[in-house]
């Protein structure tokens, strides 16, 4: 099985509650069956010439594009995305089929 | 265990040979036991408001922050790191701990 990965690097804005977001992230994660990982991180690299000032990390993982795209038209994450967009300052997303190479397969 | 990660989104200068990079970034993973796991995607979302560019992600994973911090400190990583930074044309690097959430351990 492959991996299909979304990724999203982001700073929010002065006065979010980043743990309101990952909850209501994590809702809809649990809620979408096509989501079969979903991750975050706190960035602790105290580097802001390589960070570019992203506070958090969000990985979401399909079995396929095709899954994604599904999950990015489907009603609940159109809502839950405006609310997203709307409390960043700043943010990357990347699309990607994750190429594993040590180990050179998915986990089990 | 944990998962520690070490991510950069990048996007390279002109007539960089990306497969060159990827296979000296490859040689260094499967040398340092340290490196759990290590995997790399090339962006195929379009649209480069959010993507800002970038055009490449790698993931490297370690069992605990110290290990990360161990590699960036090894001879050979330093030279690798000062190859990848000429090379590109724009980056961004972030270390974080893995919260998994769904499912909620990390796989086997």
């Amino acid at each position: 099985m492959g991996e299909f990965k979304h990724l999203c690097a982001a700073r929010f804005k002065e006065g979010v509650v980043v743990d309101d977001i990952i909850r209501e992230l994590t809702k809809l994660a649990v809620e979408l069956d096509a989501v079969k990982f979903f991750g975050w991180g706190e960035n602790m690299l105290d580097q802001e010439a390589l960070t570019r000032g992203f506070t958090h990390v969000f990985v979401l993982t399909f079995a396929i594009a095709e899954d994604l795209a599904a999950c990015l038209g489907h009603g609940k994450h159109c809502a839950f995305g405006a609310t997203f967009m709307a409390a960043v300052d700043d943010a990357v997303v990347m699309d990607f089929p994750l190429v594993f190479v040590k180990p050179a397969l998915p986990p089990c």
